[in-house]
Order: structure tokens, then sequence, then C-alpha cells
């Protein structure tokens, strides 16, 4: 039994994360902390959890520290660096959902983020944690970096293509659609029920901050390097995230090749499940869980497919790849705590 | 270890079901049936379980009885009753989600389904499964009757009241709202998505299947004759439903007093929470979940208030309810299988 | 041909206003204000408007009064008296939409709405414009305030009972539904999407500032004094309002004989419609129109009945009904620029 | 004035038509036919229409063709075409929205509709009416094949670079995002409430009828010949249709210079808006409008752009398109009847 905190519990993924730590057997919630909502029942902040026996939400300077083994930072980017790095030494373990740990360049994060980063010593021994490709490193890893939502679905879609040499690098589209909850927990006008249901549109195309993770993922796990294309759209859904993924075959490779391939890769994972030829993944089926489900079709154009993937952008997007990342840190089932099916309807 | 069967879980109470099965540590789902898609694979008919190993989705004549310790019968009203009455002697105990034992009286039930009752002979042993109030009758009992979805939020919202003569039994009125997957999976132009998104209505007025169930709730739980005013509603969400309570105090009777004997009635049950002064339920909050939240109201008339219940009318008001049912009867904790609080946002 | 400002065009009122008026043949919009937004472009406000020819967003001091026959006062309560009253003397016509002039009484208002009134001068004069029952009055007026959403799909539902002695007036229960986009356009995590889609909730129960304003208008249309008893919920959808009105009926009225008076009442109206035995209105049919819908339908108790209206709360619950109100005033055929039916689906 | 039959009225895209012709000043709805809910009220079949002034709803047969001058035939393909050849000689035009004259090649057709087409005869004299793109051709014309809505919102995009050689022509994919409506109205499961809401999907990638249309339209409208990369989503939304195309800019082609010859070609456009730089269309700002908006964008690689653009499946993607386009067959101001602004919120 380990104890763990989530600090920024008044957030949409510190919620998910306290929803997920209460259904798992080796975790037990010691702490959980908020910054202007400190002090508040918790079940005022999340009415979903009135009746639960959970610990005081409280700010970061109250938490007992001897108290938790791990903690689970679900807090926005800077905020969540100056944080760590304040109770690294506290804590056995650190699994970060924030930006500040995902790229390894200090410089590329300071573009992309507008900020310096300022704890560029972590960043060496931090393990960037997309689970299904990081496993050896996360073994007894100190400080994982969480992969964001488009990243993770995305190059859960890519990765087994590109690391085999299935695809073209250089030729890679990626059209990817998001539920509302993505946004995060906040009073704004963009953001409201009414400026939000009922329509679609694009947003951060050509801007948005998680391609350069992209590429780096692709580097790093493939060692290609790319600039991705990529252009995000924002859908009258809570929660729920798609990947389109438009690709180009390399040469003599088919569309069944490329679905063997990706059978074999994923055939024992528990969350990453290829569909069979003609299921279109939805992301409705993966609603509430850490499971992601893969299509693969062919284009129209000779030499091209689509690799659609969903998430649950909370779950597997978010704070069900960090419970599934601190069980790989721990050497346990990677399912613990995540073992539900999508809530469907 | 029971193994238990769902029978219909080509439904959504059926996959409910078997969802919560998953999640349950005493049970083993050993088999699944279902009619016209019998044969196909469980993760065609409901993409959410790929992935899942699962029992093969047989027709009910194909179920091997020796394998199955209960059963969880999600069938409509009619096939479920000629359904338990062949297998009734084949399994230890029944759950059945139908209408088809809800009613004690068969001439009730045959005037309110338009079909006579087949099977009376069981009418005497089962016990009507609303489980905070039937505890002591479930335990051992064979055959289950769960409560209908309005029923259940109503009575929740009710029977406290109605039991300790707080209001006037006579003068209830509940208006009750129901989110679409309480109509069940079907092929029907009403409930397709552009004929049922982005606007509400009333149905069923007057004449409801679940009016005369909740007179008898009344009836046999607080030993009160009435015929309740009922209307239900339909509104453009998933999962939920709400039950606005409008009722009349007994002379010398307050808000206050009817806040504090729900209070004290509630204090200890692991689903039902009646919130604090000033909060509102929101079906939201319960989603995916087996829990109840209730709110107590003043409303503008002197001895006048509001008793607001919200329950996810496919978990407590449908599947989960069955769970807790089916626990009550085996004497084991009642929240086995369904400690997951709500799925929010 | 008139010449129409609309103040406050940034809010959900101001926009349906201009969205009205620029389909209306006789109303020319000259104008056109807002208060943190002025100066930007109107299509920056509300993109749906891009490519329209409008004049600019400007302050109220900004105004040329000179060109502008009539006022549509789309703004805050407290913000409207005082702007009205400034600018009172230099039009023609001045049609409020917020709370302001509704309440005949002061001492109400102020115990309403939370401050005093400082403009009771005008409240003499003005008339309450619930268009169908209000027409004698408006022909001429000079100043009209616009009914609550709630007042106005309610008091459409009730009044013709009420003024026929058909119904007991001491027992009217209120069970109201709205969309969103009634709480105005507004940065709030109350309204954000997350916190708001799928899912219903009650709000404001026993509180609500329009059921003052019911209570009048059936002193002041059906010359009962009553409280009626009011409970609104918020729904997930975005424009749309639903009464469903519980009420017994006097002895020796018959719910035919309801239904027969109503038929009798509402047949010349142009945008209000009785629908025939059986039919349920549904606010998606009246989405983006000035029309009505109501049901008549018998409870399951002797001389109980129910009635149930829809209207789209910002169209005939607000800028519909103000048009309206103005075509009144000056005698032209009410329905000028009003005549489309409901954006369906 | 002329007079209007809408055949196939009980469809999306004929409710949408009667709606349109109710407000336009030259046209009079004099016929509308159904097929099995011919002999219904049209306030039964749509219940928005209750209230209004309608012709009968017959079959073909029964209808008066000397009272119409014009049909706008909203059946489903292979029924289109069979009763345009019965009635072409009775009318003085025929707007077919259906999908049976928009291919000038009948294999072409057959291959993409499963059916050997009928009257190929027709197809010569036909205009394929995409009216920004196609004026010239409708004025007189007497059979005008109104395009699909994923051609529509795609050549909107995609036309003015490929018209002016400012993109390549074998490097486009067009990611395209549809509101439910698009499937049409019909009982089916796969379009159902709880199986739509709350998620999204791809669907028909590499096999959708309207990407051969759309090969057509580049060949036609712009002389090059492609097979363009094409993947439809479905979105829960009621209406709206988003077209994301990825493009590549010809050498020397900067953004900027796109986005200055699109402000060109549309500048006099009543109905095609580019929005300024950084503005995103959203679907909801055209809802149940004639419009389309445009915007485009840099992507992160060199040479690469994105052009969005949004329309109302049912109105510019449908039953709007067809009124302008019968507009510009009678060479009258092709925003009549159309002028509306899109109802948002």
């Amino acid at each position: 039994m380990k104890h763990a905190a989530v600090l920024g519990a008044s957030g949409y993924t510190g919620a998910e994360a306290v929803r997920l730590i209460l259904g798992h057997p080796k975790l037990e919630l010691t702490a959980m902390t908020a910054y202007s909502r400190a002090g508040e029942a918790y079940s005022d902040v999340f009415r979903n959890f009135a009746g639960q026996d959970l610990p005081p939400l409280t700010t970061v300077n109250e938490v007992d520290w001897s108290a938790v083994d791990v903690v689970f930072a679900c807090l926005p980017h800077g905020a969540s660096q100056e944080t760590i790095a304040k109770i690294y030494d506290k804590v056995e373990t650190v699994i970060d959902l924030s930006a500040d740990f995902r790229l390894s360049d200090p410089e590329l994060y300071a573009k992309t983020y507008g900020r310096p980063h300022e704890f560029e010593g972590f960043l060496e021994s931090r393990v960037y944690g997309l689970t299904e490709f990081s496993r050896d490193k996360l073994k007894g890893a100190k400080l994982v970096a969480c992969p964001g939502c488009y990243p993770t679905s995305s190059m859960l879609a890519l990765l087994p293509a590109l690391k085999a040499d299935l695809i073209e690098a250089n030729h890679i589209i990626i059209d990817a659609k998001s539920g509302v909850t993505g946004a995060g927990r906040k009073a704004a006008l963009a953001f409201a029920y009414s400026e939000t249901t009922d329509g679609a549109q694009a947003y951060g195309i050509g801007s948005h901050r998680h391609a350069p993770e992209m590429d780096q993922a692709i580097r790093d796990f493939a060692g290609k390097s790319v600039n991705v294309r990529f252009t995000p759209h924002l859908l009258p859904m809570n929660r729920g995230m798609i990947a389109t993924c438009h690709v180009v075959l390399k040469d003599g490779v088919s569309v069944a090749a490329l679905r063997k391939h990706y059978t074999s890769i994923y055939a024992n994972e528990a969350f990453v499940h290829l569909l069979e030829e003609g299921q279109v993944p939805q992301t409705r089926h993966v609603r509430g869980s850490n499971h992601c489900q893969i299509g693969i079709f062919a284009d129209r154009v000779a030499n091209s497919a689509v690799i659609v993937s969903v998430i649950d952008n909370l779950t597997k997007g978010s704070s069900g790849q960090a419970i599934q990342n601190y069980n790989a840190t721990q050497g346990w089932d990677e399912t613990l705590g995540l073992q539900h099916v999508g809530v469907f309807p």
C-alpha cells in the first residue's frame, strides 16, 4: 500500500486522479491540495464525491509529506515545476501531469510555453511516460512526465508504423479532435455551454503546444526527425479525443501489412486495442476508461492510409495514464485501478 | 465467488450489468444472452468491451445453467417472466430488472402492461427490491423485482417523509425528468439524435406505467393509499434522472424538521446522500454510479416544500441497484462492486 | 420605416434582437451599443454576423438619438432603468427587456432585486407586454416592459384557465425548465460546458425572481391573488423553455372543457398554438422562433390536469416578444419580422 | 411569383426547403409530397409547422402540376431520377437535391451508387449548381443538380486556390466533420441519441460517395485531375459541417498571398465570408443559415496551409443552396429568401 497525494485536486485532471485512486487496490489517498479552494469540503468542489471519506483539501504547504509516497501533480505548467522542486526530496515518486517536464530541451520549453524552464536539472532523469513505449525506463523512475493528451492519442496511432519504417515520416498530418474538458476547469466565455455546444471548430492551427512534443516523441521513440502537421479541433462533447492520422505508406507496404503489424504490436496490451477491419473507433466507447481503440483504413489514393485512435482525454490522455505510469514505476500490474471498461452509453 | 448470467445483454441495462459485474470482487460472469444478436462477439454489440475476456453471447437456450448461480434478467417485460419461469429451478437467485414482478397485483399488472400475468405464482414470494427500504426481506430472497427508475428516484425522495407522516400523502406531485437511455436501445425515430437533442418535452402524462408502481410502493412501505400525480419528461442527456417532488408539509412540520429527518434516515447509507442546505442535486454528479443525491427546499407557499433526488437511471435506477440487491440477498456488503463515484465531468 | 437601436447588443437577447430586426420589413437598425466591447466590430462579438452591413457598436453615450425611433433595451436590470431615464425623452418608444419595469410595485422590486427602484415615475405609464393579453394597452404605448421568459411561458399556459375560472388559483405548481442561454452570456464556471452538459438540475427553488412577477400577472390579468409554487430547472440545451403547470380543475370542469376553452382563446393567435389531444409540446420545435406550443393533459387524479407550454426563451421569451410588442404599439401586424417557423432539426 | 413543390417533404432537407420557401418573397408553396406519410397533416410530420397554412401532404401522383413552376426534389437517389423523369415536361424548373444528377458520368454514378443510371439523357443539360462557381450556367437552367454537403463545404474552401494554381492539386487532404442531420431522418440504431451523443468518430474512410463528386468538381471547375483524400466524421451536433483542408502551397506562394486571393474572390459574395487572420470558423455561427465562413492558416511545415470552411449542412449544404440556385436560374437576387444570419446561440 502506497500513500498518494493529488496536487491541484480542484481541476478536472485532479478530480479524475482522485476518482481513480479511490478505486486503486494499492493506493491510499492521504492528501489533496488546491489553491483558491483550499479549505473547502472536496464534495463542494466536486459534488460527485458527496458521501466519500476523503482527506481535507489543503494548500500544498499544509501537506504532511511524511504521509505521502507518491505525488500526482495536476497543476498548471510553471506552478508544477516550482512545486515539484520543493517537495522532490520529500517523496518517493512524482508523477507530473503538467507540461513542465515533457520537453527534454529547456530552450524548446521556453519557446513553446513562453517562460524559461527553471528546474532544468530534473530533465535529465525524468522519464517521459507514454507507458506502452516507456515501460523499461519507467521501472523505478522517480519523476515521470506524463504526455499531453494529443501526443498520447497520436503517438499510439503512429509510433508502431514509424518505428517499423512503414510510413513516410515526413508526410504525417494529424487532424485531431477533443472534448471540452481538455480545456480544463475554468470560467471562460470561450468554453461556456452556449458558446461550445452544438457546433465544431478548429483552433490553434499550426501553433498548438503539443506539436513540438509529438516531434520529440517521434524522434525519441522512432528515431525520425520531423515536424508533424497538426490541427486540433474542439468538439461539443465532454470527454473524448480522436486523432485522425493521414499517412503515406512506404513503397511496398500495404494497408494489410500495416494492420498486421499493429495487431502484433498491441496484441498483449491491456489498454490499446486494434479494432477489426472496417470497425471505426468512437470516443464514446472509451469514455471514463484508460482504453485506446485504433482503426486502420486505406485511403482513396494508392499508398495512403488513415490511422484513427480514440482515447478519453482525462483518463488515458491524462490521469489514467498517470496511474498506469505509477504502476509501471512500482513494477505492479499496469492495470491496477484501471480495469474498468468505458462507460457507454 | 458466485457465477452470474446476464440475460438480455444486448440492451443498455444488460450492458450496464455486465460492466458492473466485471468490477465485482465476488461475481464471475459466466453467461450472457441475447436474442437477435446471439452469436456475435460482445464487443461488436458494445464496442466499449473490446479487448475484454468475456463469455460468448448466446441464446437463453444455450446457457449451461449448472455454471450459473445468479441471473440478472435484463429482458423486456413479458419475455422476462417467461424466461424466468423456465430457469427458476435451475439457479439460486434471480434478479429481475424488468417490470414483470414489480406489481404484486396481477390484475394491476394486466391493466398496466396490457397483457395478463402468466406466472402469478411467483408474485407471492418475490421481493420488491428498493434496497434501502427492502433490506430485511432481501436477505436470502430467491427472486427480486428491481424497481423502475422513476419509482427508485421518487421513492428515495418521498418515503422517509411519508413513513414518518411529515407530508400530506394526497398532495404529492412528481415532476420527473429522464435521460434518453431510459428508453432502451432501439432504432426508433422518436429517439434519433436529431429528434431528441437540444430540446425537452414531457411525455406519458397521466399514463406512465411507473405511476401505479409508485402508488404500490407508498402503500407497501408507508401504509398510505394514494394516487400520485406523475409527469415524466425526456431530456437531451444520456444518463440521469431527476425527480422533483412537490409536497405539502403536515401541520406543524417545518422544512428544517423534514431535513433533519432525512439526515437521520440516510446518515448511514452508502449510496443515498442528503446534500447540505442550498445545494442542488445534479444528475451529472451521479453519472455512471450507484449514488443518489437528495436536496430539500422550502417552496414559496407556507407548508410547501420541494424534495429533489437525482440518480443515474441505468445504475441506481436499474443495474446498479440490481447488484446492490443481489449483494443484500447474499448478506454481503451492499457496496461490493459499486463503490465508484460518479464520472464527472 | 422606423429606426431602431439595440442597447446591450453584446448579450444574447441583444444579439437576438439584432437578428430579428435585420429581418423586419419596417425596422432599420441604426445603432447598437455595448459596454466593455464597444468599439469592436460586431462580427467579432457575434461571428454569425460576419459579412453583414451593420452600424458600429458604440457606447450608449455615442448614440445619435435623432436617428432613433425605438430603443430595444437589452441591458441588465439596474443599468436598464438608468439608461432609459436618460434617453426617454429623446425617442418615440422604449421596449425594455430587463426586469426593471416589470413589477409595478417599487417595493416588491426592491425586495426582489435587492436594490431600490430609482425611477418609479415611469411605472405608472409603462405597459407590461405579455402581448396576447396586453394588446389593448400596448397600442401607442411609449414604454413597454417585456415579461421574463418564465412568466411568458407560464402565463400563456395558465391565464386562459385562470381568467375563465376553470382552475383553482391556489393550487398551481409550475415546474419549469430552461436552456442555458437563459443565464445570459457570461464567463461563469456554473455555465461552463463541462459543468452544464449531459445533466440536469433544479435551481432557485422557492426564490426565483420571476415568481413574484407571475403572481402579479395572475392578479393583473386574471384578478386572482396567489403565490405560485415555482421551481425552475437548468437543462443541457441552448434555447428552449418548458413550463409544466400542474393544476386542479374547479368542480364541474372537465379536461375536455379546458381544452375547448384554450382552443377558442388561441384560435386566432399567430404565435400560440394549442396542440391536438395527445401531442406533447417540444421545445426544439419552436427553436429560434416566436411560437409557443401548448398541450393539455388529464393527470391521474380526478380533477387534476397538466398544462405544458414551450417557447424559445430568447425569442418569444425575450427578443421576439419585444418585437411583437413593438409591432403592437405601432398598430402594425404583430407578426412583422417574426413569421419564420422553428428551426428544426 | 412562382409556385413551388417540395417532393420528399417528410425528410430533413425537405422540411428545410419548406421552411425557406415560406420566407421567400417570390415563392409560393403549392404542393408537398411524401411517401409513407402522405395524407398526414404536415404539422404532425414536423411539429415546428403547427399553425402554418400549408398545402396538403400528398403522394407525387396526386400533385396538380399545372399549379407548379419549380420542383425542389428532396428524394433519395434513385427515387429522385425516376420521379423527375416523370414530371420533367410538366414544370418549368427542377432543382434536385439528391445525388442522381451530380455525377456527369453515368458509369461513375453506377459504380458509386451501386445502381445504373436510368436517365442519362438528362445529364447532358443538367447544371451542377455550386452556386458561386456555376452562376453563368445556372441562368435559365431547367434541371439543376445541387452538390452534396461535403463537396459544397470542401470546394468553397479549395476551388479558389486550385483555379489560381496556388496549391498542389495532388496533395489535398480533406478531413471533414458533419452533424447528425446529415444522415437524414431515419429510425436507425447508429443514429440513436445514446449512440451518437457525447462522442465522435470517423466513418466511410476512403469510400464515401461524395469523394468522386469532389474529384469531378475539381476537374470541371479547376481543370485538375485528382483523387482527393477524404475522411468524413460524425459529430454530436445537429446541423453543421466543417471541412478542414490540409494543403501544400505551390512554390513561391505564401499563406498571405493565398489569403489575399480568397479575399478578392469572395469579396462580393453574399454568403461566403473569409474571416480575418486568426479567426477560426465555427459551425454554430452559420446554424440555420446559407452562410459559409472560411479561415486560412499556416501550418507548421513550410509551404503547408490549412483552409477551413464551415456551413450548415441542411442549408448551404442542401436546401439553402437549392433556393440560391433557383434564384440564379431566374436571374433574381441570389439572396432572396436567404438573407437571415445564423441562429446563434
